[in-house]
């Protein structure tokens, strides 16, 4: 049973969060960006301090290994991101990251012994933030996504309002290219040279807080849909139509959410669902808006509340205030349930150290998700507080960190020694 | 009693229509545009074919002007725009344009006698649609904005979706310096050289149509308020934050909109009132929005009423699902009550040409309300189909547009008369 450094972890914890700091406690990093660069630079730096062999992929994903005493088996990986949202916070995916290089240094600082490879591994685009859609390269790697077409991608069009992107209207291929990390498709990860994933992550609810405990033990991600509802209604004249003549369709789309709110709140008590996203046409004070275009997110690991929610959302009448409401699905996930002998690692690294922990299902997609479909995969969480996340407010105390890093380190010995 | 030329009114309309043709029966023609341009050259063109002189001012205002026989006396001016909102049609300010045209040129044509100089004019961005606000030229020289602040307008940060202006990123100052239009100060409206302005305009709503008449004589312009109403709620990650946890802004949003249209409703019949613009923070459709603001337009000729709009807006919770609500005062406008006289002169001419007709309010803002304060003004209205406007289904018949010309000339040669 191995402690971590919780000096060296507060050290990459200050180091990181400069990287793309936007001046209030937050960061701003998108994939690709300097911001990212200046982190990866970082990684490299450290893990090669402690004689990692450090390859990249042609996605520009970001391995640093450990020879193993048996370096022809296959290897064992930690894995998370860099990047963030726009005014994310300072553990967002790069928690992952600092945990695995915090788990490395500690092997070779104390020279722990291990027969398997031990890699700490960077993805690229989780959030796709800039660049859609999210997990962007676990799903090239381990799903079914199109390479080729994913390069096509251009920002995200919201994307064009923040000035601070306006100058640089490149597709995520033009981005790749440029990038200095962009590697070889044969270092990809791979079922052969890697036989497990483990990924450390912040909760990003409240659920671990509330309980008190300082370590989740991810047993699933949830299944979820995501639709997109619009409204067609009339441009014309704010200030020359009698209501009765309208069709307002931003007024529609403000009964359609109230409606779907009334719903889906009968459904079950821990459904999440979100209205995050709104799009209206043509946004002008003066015109009566004739298109607007909404995003519902709703997730449970249970499909039959699943089916209830796309129920409720088939069940928007096909009028509102005299405007067509359509609604068209986006994307679906079914509930993805992780190794149960990994699971089973992890809740004995954390029952050995004895810290206060639960079983714990994931809301959040994760790159972990689309890598189960590949390999023995498994997440370990550590909690938020209030609940914060994708916003400046997201914090987890160095206690916690380090916590969780020895879990992710002890978890990942287990596994070697069976 | 003069009458105009179909056939002359139909190339107008028809050559206009090329200008700015966003391929599906509309128009996009930005003020200052190369597509405005188009429209503008057009207008020097034709006007000096009748012998007319040509002069711009500061705000690349344009002036065609045929002498009276007596060209000492005050002109007088017929005046509309030429810009239109994105995806607009072929009526909204350009009709008005076209008449005063057709106006000078029957005079011309006919060899009709007059004492005063009269004069086609040409408003510089009445729309504001990409450099806000709206009857900006108009407000500059008759009203109280600061020339030089408005010459460092941006566009409106809505049109930055539009990929179409994605490329020029300059201010409405820059614009105009660049504009071979850019004329002298000193040429601009002003109440030692002219005396009186008419505007005829599409009436922009359905009550001409709806009454079965062919002409509005304009006696006011509706009184009106804007507000920006404001949610403020908290950022959290839309798949891991329990509902009980949240703050929703756009969901408080949508019940703010809510209770506004069932407030409002109460107030008066005739009361218009529009959400039309609404900005979402961050707007990403897996992140819960922290803030959401809309826009208030609500407009009404009796003070009492605009000041039950306000009570209304001042009346929304503090809090609605637990998000805070704001609102600013965007700006106002007490009812503009046209010239008498002016407006006697018009009713004069369409009684004696024998066309159906009616009193009417304009619920818009057009340049001729500025121009009020500072001389005599007056308008005249013709039909929309179905009341639409600021959209590519705007229509008004030939033979209601030609009627339009006809008032307009002999209205003018009424005051010409006295």
């Amino acid at each position: 049973m191995y402690k971590c450094s919780k000096q060296r972890m507060e050290d990459k914890i200050k180091t990181m969060s400069k990287y793309g700091d936007a001046g209030h406690g937050g960061v701003t990093r998108y994939t690709l960006s300097q911001e990212d660069l200046q982190a990866r630079d970082e990684f490299v730096k450290r893990m090669k301090v402690i004689g990692a062999e450090i390859k990249t992929d042609d996605m520009a994903n970001m391995y640093a290994t450990i020879k193993g005493s048996s370096p022809n088996l296959p290897g064992i990986v930690m894995a998370s991101h860099c990047d963030s949202v726009r005014n994310g916070g300072n553990y967002d995916g790069i928690l992952g990251v600092m945990s695995a290089m915090e788990a490395l240094e500690t092997i070779a600082d104390e020279k722990i012994p291990h027969k398997h490879n031990i890699t700490a591994m960077i993805w690229t685009n989780e959030e796709g933030s800039l660049y859609p859609p999210a997990m962007m390269s676990s799903g090239v790697i381990c799903y079914d996504y199109l390479p080729e077409n994913i390069r096509k991608n251009f920002k995200h069009e919201n994307m064009l309002l923040s000035k601070s992107v306006l100058d640089k209207t490149v597709t995520f291929g033009e981005m790749l290219d440029k990038n200095k990390y962009k590697g070889d498709k044969k270092n990809r990860l791979n079922p052969k040279e890697y036989s497990a994933m483990f990924e450390l992550h912040i909760e990003q609810g409240p659920i671990l807080e509330a309980a008190g405990n300082d370590i989740g033990v991810v047993t699933c991600v949830l299944g979820m849909v995501n639709y997109r509802i619009r409204a067609f209604g009339q441009s014309d004249h704010a200030g020359t139509t009698p209501m009765k003549y309208r069709k307002d369709a931003l007024y529609a789309a403000a009964l359609a959410i109230q409606q779907l709110h009334n719903e889906l709140d009968k459904l079950a008590p821990d459904l999440v669902y979100t209205t995050g996203e709104i799009l209206c046409h043509p946004n002008v004070h003066t015109v009566i808006p004739d298109m607007v275009e909404f995003s519902l997110d709703a997730r449970h690991e249970d499909p039959k509340v699943i089916e209830g929610v796309v129920k409720a959302i088939k069940n928007l009448p096909e009028e509102l205030a005299k405007c067509r409401i359509e609604s068209e699905v986006a994307w679906t996930r079914d509930t993805v349930y992780f190794n149960k002998k990994l699971v089973g690692y992890v809740q004995e690294a954390v029952d050995e150290l004895g810290y206060k922990n639960q079983k714990i299902n994931s809301g959040a997609g994760h790159d972990a998700q689309f890598a189960s479909y590949m390999m023995p995969t498994t997440m370990i969480f550590v909690p938020s507080k209030d609940g914060h996340s994708h916003c400046e407010e997201e914090f987890t105390s160095l206690e916690q960190c380090v916590k969780g890093a020895e879990v992710l380190l002890n978890a990942v010995l287990n596994l070697d020694r069976n």
